[in-house]
């Protein structure tokens, strides 16, 4: 399974605001840029705290640029949700693009139930939280998804940095800063403090007034 | 008063670990690079919670470009610092360099005297914290002060552009994730909903397997 992490942040690390409210960040020629990246990928994929705050669809995507990549149909949607929270009549499990939920043993079988009544397919793995690495092994083999792209969020994009699952981290920084110690970033969760996400910068690209950098993961290590 | 706020981030927007230890994000050359701009100010600021993290001595600069840029003497270094929690004993307070404790009215009467008695000059302005633009203003017009660096941490970056005070900022962007919601970031504080300090990007430069980017803050304002 190949994964891309895409996000857009603000000078200073910030996702959206301390509220979670969406703002603009990039303009569009970053949204044309990730309507490419979405275009190339077999799925889409968020953390369930993005469903809430944004209840995004995650349809949008570069047709001429997926007929040109020569990949068919569209690309799928994805949620990371330990505990099957996203609604089932969430924008992301309505509409034609097929939807997955990964989930744990604790997601609640209702919830379960209600999401496959609502079309989307259910994989669950691990017990409390979502394991990772099985969920997308089973998406894999049963889905034929290989090529993923995460728009995050910040929990999401953590659990899979410390799972070693990224391949390459894409991040526009934006003209603008959003400040404040709760406000969600590119990365949160508990944090490295030890054995950190090692990157190498591919390159760097100006867009939309702010800079597209492009990092490939290098896997865990120390800093010294 | 020209302001320029430097700081070096992960390629996620954090300063340290979530437990605040310091950790390798740039390199060589990037030290050298602040070593330059320590050589330009006239001081070098920070904030208590990086003074009580870190014991910065703040002492060292580029001699060489300092006489180069025609600046004589000493950055001078300043901690902003509203209820005087700096330890007499800090690096940053001994040593030759001047040192100025910017703190507000909050600041217990003795802790004030251990400052002075120790040898740092304590500003006081404000009640509950220190007025930024009130104790900086004190600096320009009683120490010659008139450009300072500073070097964090995000909560005094945060009330520094909060207060329109920030000129320029520059970031360097280093080759690691660090991760952690509870990290600190460039900008911490309670964060922007609306009006967003603004900035107009002006160049990237690839250094030390990073990029440093510099912005100039064009002031509060709205995203769309």
């Amino acid at each position: 399974m190949y994964v891309l992490v895409n996000v857009a942040m603000s000078a200073d690390g910030k996702l959206s605001t301390r509220r979670r409210e969406q703002l603009g960040i990039s303009g569009d020629a970053d949204f044309a840029r990730v309507d490419r990246l979405r275009a190339e990928a077999d799925a889409v994929v968020v953390g369930v705290g993005t469903v809430l705050a944004d209840d995004p669809s995650l349809v949008r995507f570069d047709r001429e640029h997926r007929a040109h990549v020569g990949k068919s149909g569209v690309p799928a949607r994805v949620v990371a949700d330990s505990r099957a929270r996203t609604p089932p009549d969430a924008e992301v499990v309505t509409g034609d693009a097929p939807t997955y939920v990964l989930t744990s043993e604790a997601a609640p079988a209702d919830r379960r139930k209600a999401l496959v009544e609502a079309g989307a397919v259910v994989i669950t793995a691990g017990e409390e939280r979502v394991d990772l690495p099985t969920a997308l092994d089973t998406l894999e083999a049963e889905a034929d998804v290989s090529d993923v792209m995460v728009e995050g969020g910040g929990e999401l994009v953590f659990s899979l940095l410390a799972a070693d699952l990224v391949d390459d981290l894409t991040t526009f920084v934006g003209p603008l800063v959003v400040g404040g110690r709760d406000a969600p970033t590119p990365a949160d969760g508990e944090g490295f403090v030890e054995d950190f996400a090692r990157l190498h910068l591919d390159g760097a690209e100006y867009l939309d007034g702010g800079v597209v950098l492009q990092w490939t993961v290098e896997g865990r290590g120390t800093t010294e």
